[in-house]
């Protein structure tokens, strides 16, 4: 494995884990000022619209693994495929279910960390 | 613009005329062997299995759209982002409407062309 591959590897679980506790602040640093979200059924959004569905979230507990079924790197850009499942559950509520695929697109940015640009999510709701 | 954007976006306009006339082969020879698509609500497919989807649909008249939103071109390989609409319609069945955004990775192969490798497409069903 190179130390690019390493580092996409780490941030992914960095995301997970920031996105587990809450920590809005280390999931923006993740990704670039210019990043793209794509889901199915929704204009394309970007970091401040993902900060504020983050924020509307609070109080509900995010449990997720991602699977990283294909890394491809070329110079300072890269795209990977994973496998996501998340439960999401608000307090004293049930837990709801999503998974499926996404495909995304990550930068190295001047300061030589890699950071998500582009991510097309492409998951859908799953009996929990 | 660049004779490479230039060449991927020919090879969009392309794709969509043979889906229009039914034409497998050409649509075929616009993708990498090892091409990988994405869909929501379903596990990744590749060549093989877009053929049969493709063939499956015989007599059905697609007609489509696609607004290339962001080109991005690292030497051999590329990404655009585009803004797809899509109407098929069934002999004698009422057309039905989907559209959507797509992330699309492009490979440029030895043999000097792009071809796609990697589609995640995020297209929902519409009221027509």
């Amino acid at each position: 494995m190179t130390d690019d591959e390493r580092a996409i590897r780490e941030l992914v679980k960095t995301w997970f884990e920031a996105s587990h506790s809450g920590d809005l602040q280390t999931v923006l640093d993740l990704m670039t000022d210019d990043a793209i979200f794509l889901v199915p059924g929704a204009e394309p959004f970007g970091k401040k619209v993902f900060a504020a569905a983050f924020n509307g979230m609070k109080g509900v507990l995010i449990e997720s693994k991602s699977d990283i079924q294909e890394i491809q790197i070329f110079g300072d850009w890269a795209y990977f495929r994973s496998h996501i499942d998340m439960t999401a559950t608000a307090p004293g509520g049930t837990p709801a279910r999503r998974s499926g695929y996404a495909l995304t697109i990550m930068r190295k940015e001047p300061d030589g960390r890699w950071r998500l640009a582009r991510d097309a999510n492409l998951l859908t709701a799953r009996d929990v």
